[in-house]
């Protein structure tokens, strides 16, 4: 294993005590009346996955900050943040998919109500967990992060992705759903990570740039997987773009071109990347890897 | 009209321009592609209703305080939270209800996918606003308000309330309900209004104390109209708690000795206000009429 790759386990397994200790304490806190929203809620969340943008929250403060107990509840809510998105979009009224990391989804084990309530409870969790923080500048990333999930971010992407389907896909609709729906996230994570560590202006341009291209770049590839790609690998099911009348990168352009423009996104992230750690770092590599990524 | 009046209506002035301000805003910043998110979060929020919890914020507020642009984009956010709640509440997997306040429930007209997104949003923005706001005690009242209306908070109370219908009902259960799914919004009104008016421990202990027993009356009395109550007036579907195997106060103790104990309920909720603003105060006078509401 590469340094990067040590680096990335190392956070991942932050991430991942810190998401099991906030669900423990959650557990303990809690009444047996509301035992099935609690199990609902630690179901999904702790279904593992790449934990990849609370990954990039601690990587970019890692550039210019040390203490990385500083941005983990930040992370960890980012994280609660894109379960919450995940659990919705996998409901009947939504995608319907009954597969996510390779496990039912959280409908298909707790009913719709409970998972309905387990994904508010997510999304509000973060916010409870971000504020209390005692970070100080814990309001400015906390509002980095609502702002990009919201009514004019993931959301507004969620939505467009929903109520254009099944309409003449364009470049330019294709684009806006790849920037809210999935790019958004990952810029949140370079915000609040950038702002908690109170790195300089040109740094949150180029931290911005970067989740920006690599957001769609990782789109791009996903809706690749989703058509080429192998349930069992996934931990998802396939082929569901076509079937729920999706506009992806692919039905637009090709499989081919499709690769061709991740590779150039991906070229313009790592360019931004070096403006912001230098050379050959960690956030450079982790967008290269995306190219090749499998699941 | 009193002069309790007066005030009522001029809080509630506030909170309508206060949300027609965000949601217009909101349309202006937003792209077609996401206009169906938009309509349907304007829908609901934009439904009149009685704005009870920003008026309990902004009151408990200016008990100590002056300027009332202060606490209003907390006053707001918290509608914001109190309408997505009521929204998912509708959606066929919860309660499944066809009206509310008057009007066809948010999924009835935007599909279920749009409701579903438009309570995301409403939650998302209600932490996006607050956060916004440049008071310097703007993350303790976030806080307080994302506590009680998370997982230990409302949605517990929302949890219950599906999870133990159907079940035999008993008073710890129906007082576990009550003073979550309701109570606890009233709760986080006063804690975030006297939070931001920098209000003396002894005062937010009354305040807890007045929105608790405050909120556990408010929600016998709703079951008292859920039984009794005019589809007209109410605005929303009646008979409701009976036909879903909800646990009522009126079905554990029967109505006359519910109307007993919300009154003894609104005793002590005068009691705590009258120690947090002096006797025959607006807090103490709004607690008199929750006995007498009819909608």
């Amino acid at each position: 294993m590469s340094g990067h790759e040590i680096a990335y386990q190392a956070y991942v397994r932050l991430v991942e005590k810190r998401l099991e200790d906030s669900m423990n304490a959650l557990a303990r806190a809690s009444s047996p009346y509301a035992e099935p929203l609690v199990q609902a809620m630690r179901y999904s969340l702790l279904a593992g996955g790449k934990r990849l943008r609370p990954v990039l929250l601690l990587s970019a403060y890692a550039v210019f900050g040390q203490d990385l107990s500083q941005p983990l509840p930040f992370a960890a809510g980012l994280e609660m943040i894109h379960t919450y998105s995940l659990i919705h979009d996998d409901l009947p009224c939504m995608d319907d998919d009954a597969l996510r990391r390779g496990l039912p989804t959280n409908h298909v084990v707790f009913g719709e109500a409970m998972a309905l309530l387990a994904g508010d409870a997510l999304l509000n969790l973060a916010f409870e967990q971000m504020s209390a923080s005692g970070h100080p500048r814990a309001i400015k990333a906390l509002h980095a992060i609502a702002k990009r999930c919201g009514s004019l971010g993931m959301i507004a992407g969620q939505t467009a992705d929903i109520s254009l389907s099944h309409q003449a896909p364009d470049r330019e609709k294709a684009r806006y759903i790849h920037l809210h729906k999935t790019a958004d996230l990952f810029t949140a994570a370079l915000e609040a990570g950038l702002i908690l560590a109170n790195a300089p202006l040109p740094a949150l341009n180029a931290g911005e740039r970067y989740a920006r291209h690599l957001g769609i770049a990782f789109q791009i590839v996903d809706d690749l997987l989703d058509l080429r790609g192998d349930v069992g690998v996934l931990g998802k099911e396939t082929h569901k773009d076509q079937e729920l009348g999706k506009i992806t990168w692919p039905s637009l352009v090709g499989e081919a071109q499709s690769q061709q423009d991740a590779k150039a996104e991906i070229a313009l992230a790592v360019q931004a990347a070096e403006e912001l750690e230098g050379p050959a770092g960690f956030l450079g590599e982790l967008a290269l890897k995306t190219l090749n990524r499998v699941q």
